[in-house]
């Protein structure tokens, strides 16, 4: 069976999926489709080799089917179709207050431990949530991210009819988007590429292009001086950072998704003071977020078709990153680990 | 009757109070006692002079008696003691939310109207909370300063046996860390002024001075590494901003009381992230602040007196705020406004 091993910066290596016969609570599963995560871009450009051990198979948005079941495992039988929740979760510590999901010994798996670029990947049984029947191995790759923004929205608190503005409408913005309108709130994305823009306007979204207009101001027109009850900032952008606070209303909240690495940012602190507005952390997902996403993508809220990119195989893994890199106006690129 | 008025930077000046008759719905005071506030001490340096009209009466941490009530007036009566909520409620504006005391059109008594530094003062009935008997009107003029610290707790959702830091130990942390010790919460404050740092450590706190010692280490001792639930940021300054998201553990909060204007300062947003913290803007106080302010004042569990640097008359305003520029380690202000 096939594996892609993640090499070195820039470069991923077909080779053999080392088949793991399951111990004790847990399951080899097949990997159906894998989507690619900017986390996997960022791997692939090198930068977490500190990190990564390489080689290392990598990818965590995964479907797949139970081929092999460890003793004492009972969520799952062989031949169910399953999401997987990445998560080995390590001994608690103080510091972690129970949430094992951002635990300080927490090993996210694709990343700390092999991920599912492959055909044949065991994993903690622990980690799985059946997928129902009509939802396809194909849309059942997208339940991973689509946790990330049910996760989000929760933090969030959002309530029906309030307005929200998700800053960066990429796959992560988008999905957050749509469970946003599962909540019957009232949506603005902002987004800088034109492509992108296009493509959030024709799936019906309500899109403002910051660097064409003055962000703040549609805003205010948008929602008759209203403006906004809870903005998610996914951008990663010193520009993002600077627009979250300029739209929030009074105790409005700001839901941080994006990972802001390397130097801190300049942030608006006199704003959070003023009008008590709040800044809520927001990383990965709990077990309920997952449920939750299973249920929105099973009762077809979403057109995941839409937002797909390309498919392609494993064999090809290489030319799909490549091709990611030279198209940041792409959605979602799923891997099929099948062929 | 007596009035100081604040003239221009640093220039305060004696003068005829305006008695103004109450209109429906108002009352006249004569003031007690009037603390001076970190926002007073920024008018006297010039730096709100686009904000207030000059000459201006400032001052609004006071207590005070009810000298003559307007028509409808029915939650006091000529003689009750009081503490004033120096707040006037505007037009409610859907930017708001329903929280009036962040609102768009809100004005500050003491600031955008006639304020407390003076005998006679005419304000709106509603701002009014009357004092228990067993309260002094001297100590009644810490209520609006412990209303501040009551509405920063609430904010924090600090709960019984939470680990809180206060960074910044003048009166507004001083106030905070006495309400933390009501909700029988642990309370580490980090003072940088070792004269304050004595001080805090004969009332009895957990004193760091981060000069002298690394925070983050010695509140991974104090805390078992468990480190802070609810941090506190009331220094106003670019290493209080760092200490912050550097303590916090696995959802910790975070409340914004001091004002951070000027430049946009740096803050460690990959943490937000990383460990879901959170940080809560906190301004003023709403009604029931006062009345836990009051309640906890009346039930003696902060002495007062010891907080007091120095009580003076109206006549030495001027020297008052001199006194307080050369001494930054001092504490709590008061003038005395009847003699």
């Amino acid at each position: 069976m096939k594996a892609a091993y993640y090499k070195e910066k820039g470069k991923f290596e077909l080779g053999e999926s080392q088949i793991k016969k399951p111990a004790k609570g847990e399951v080899r599963l097949e990997v159906a489709y894998c989507g690619v995560c900017g986390t996997d871009i960022h791997i692939y450009h090198g930068v977490m080799d500190q990190r990564v051990a390489r080689p290392q198979v990598v990818g965590h948005e995964a479907s797949a089917v139970v081929a092999e079941v460890g003793e004492g495992v009972s969520n799952v039988k062989v031949g169910d179709n399953v999401a997987v929740r990445p998560l080995q979760f390590g001994e608690p510590h103080p510091f972690d207050k129970g949430y094992a999901h951002v635990g300080k010994n927490l090993k996210f798996i694709g990343i700390d431990a092999p991920g599912a670029f492959q055909q044949s990947w065991t994993v903690p049984a622990y980690c799985l949530h059946q997928l129902p029947a009509d939802l396809s191995l194909k849309h059942g790759a997208f339940i991973e991210p689509l946790s990330v923004a049910c996760h989000d929205v929760k933090i969030g608190r959002v309530k029906e009819g309030e307005r929200c503005l998700v800053i960066g409408g990429g796959p992560i913005g988008t999905l957050i988007a749509y469970v946003l309108k599962t909540k019957k709130a009232e949506v603005i994305i902002s987004e800088v590429n034109e492509k992108r823009v296009n493509m959030l306007r024709e799936l019906g979204f309500t899109v403002v292009n910051p660097i064409q207009e003055n962000l703040k101001e549609r805003i205010s027109e948008l929602t008759n001086e209203a403006m906004i009850d809870c903005a998610f900032e996914v951008s990663g952008s010193a520009a993002g950072v600077d627009a979250m606070t300029e739209v929030v209303n009074v105790r409005g909240r700001i839901v941080m998704v994006a990972i802001h690495g390397g130097e801190k940012k300049k942030v608006d602190l006199f704003k959070f003071f003023w009008s008590e507005i709040e800044l809520l952390g927001a990383r990965l997902y709990e077990e309920e977020d997952y449920e939750e996403a299973i249920q929105i993508a099973s009762s077809a809220q979403i057109p995941f078709d839409k937002l797909i990119t390309q498919v392609d195989s494993l064999d090809n893994i290489q030319s799909i990153f490549e091709t990611i890199d030279n198209n940041p106006a792409g959605m979602k690129y799923l891997v099929d680990c099948q062929v």
